[in-house]
């Protein structure tokens, strides 16, 4: 099979994949969904042509966006995550011990079954008994709930369509309600190099809303640029003074203690954005 | 005009930028050489279709290969430039007044001359009065110099070709000697998400012939996985406890002192490469 999948990251650029096997390919109510198996990056999900997860870096997103928070958060028992629906997340957030109950919040119910047929490795977690799944609006869950998480994770695709909501304002001030009063968040925010502007915003955003506003970074080969940002929001605890306690027993391939300080150190232009 | 240049990175993915010009192609003894202008990366330099160096990210990649090496020596008083045709590099190591003399080893003079016409950003550290500039082959201008320089920096192309022998242990060797007895080098080293078996081969080779070999890492979205090793070798000084009093007068997007720090903080994955 000479196959090539090809994702236009933006308008004028554009990262192409030699695809082995086209291994699902569906129109949900929501979305375009494929799983391929991709030469340099293996089983790989897409949305709408995008990039998703994949199994040669998904631990490198899904660590740096679960245990940074968690372990910033001395006590996290209630930890929501919005979106997320390969599982990868609540992977990374079961193997916290203190976490007594994680909900999933997805929209569209079949990116948990593709996800649960075709990456059973990014899936795994989904069976903890911790675990609650509700497929279902994340704006309108965080509405309806309030004081009611420690730590909220928006793993959401790019502000496009349904995810847009994700990125304003108003929903920050919703996530600072359901959590509680020493509660923090955190989101991806998009690349450091394309999108500039949404950055800027969502910290601003969140500065005037949360304490604490921080903005990290890793490496995720497959997303536009190689450099992801993520912002997180803190009620109290701030995340460069880390708990060390909970480290002990992570088992991760990208984080670690060092990593978690270091991803805050911010190259000057990315720091610009803050300011 | 509605172009598109592709980069094949490994042979089964490839980048693709929006050119709206092409400004410049020439075949040369030594390879094909192109300039292009490209919507996402603006001018772009691009030698056997591989990207070299663009406007948009450059800085990233010629601030971390000089800054970092030329700050963690105290006295960095003449620098050896292997490759780095463009001239970014140079422009970089000049910003250092401790800098009495630079030396550009290039083996294809019409990289430079290309540079200096369609990159002038790039290549404007060129004409400082403390620049040398001899075209010919790094390998043999190694042998031919001992005890000649505090820094050296090979930037060099990826190890295809006439590049090849940079990556090797007998020319880390040759560095050696060609250095002062507190001398360092510091070469690019590829992806380590893609370039794993290099990057542990040089990581052991440089660790046998200097007290100390470090890795370090910084974002170059134009480059494949977006994600680059750096390779320091050095027989006194360690990165690790960078000479502050240099840093204050440096102009840069990228680096800082912290940046510095950070840059050797490996996720694990990439520290693993190193045992």
């Amino acid at each position: 099979m000479n196959s090539w999948f090809t994702e236009l990251q933006t308008k004028d650029m554009a990262l192409s994949c030699r695809v082995t096997e086209i291994l699902h390919q569906e129109k949900t109510p929501y979305q375009e969904l494929a799983v391929y198996n991709t030469v340099p990056f293996g089983r790989m999900l897409v949305l709408d042509d995008i990039i998703q997860t994949t199994i040669v870096d998904e631990f490198v997103y899904h660590e740096m966006i679960v245990h940074v928070s968690l372990c910033t958060h001395p006590a996290p028992r209630r930890v929501l995550v919005i979106g997320g629906g390969d599982g990868g997340t609540i992977r990374e957030v079961v193997k916290h011990q203190e976490v007594e109950k994680t909900t999933l919040v997805e929209i569209d119910g079949r990116v948990i079954e593709a996800a649960r047929k075709f990456l059973p490795e990014i899936s795994c977690g989904l069976t903890d008994p911790r675990v609650e799944i509700i497929v279902d609006d994340g704006i309108s869950h965080v509405e309806k709930n309030k004081n009611a998480y420690e730590v909220i994770i928006i793993d959401s695709t790019d502000p496009i369509g349904a995810a847009t909501g994700l990125f304003e304002a108003a929903f920050y001030q919703n996530i600072a309600e359901a959590l509680t009063e020493d509660g923090l968040f955190v989101a991806q925010t998009e690349s450091p190099f394309f999108n500039r502007d949404l950055i800027r915003r969502v910290n601003r955003e969140v500065a005037e809303i949360f304490p604490l506003a921080r903005l990290y970074l890793a490496n995720i080969p497959s997303y536009p640029g190689g450099l992801w940002t993520f912002t997180l929001g803190s009620k109290k605890y701030d995340p460069l003074k880390v708990n060390k306690r909970i480290l002990a027993s992570l088992n991760t391939k990208y984080y670690s203690l060092e990593v978690h300080k270091a991803a805050f150190t911010l190259p000057l232009f990315v720091a610009a954005l803050t300011k």
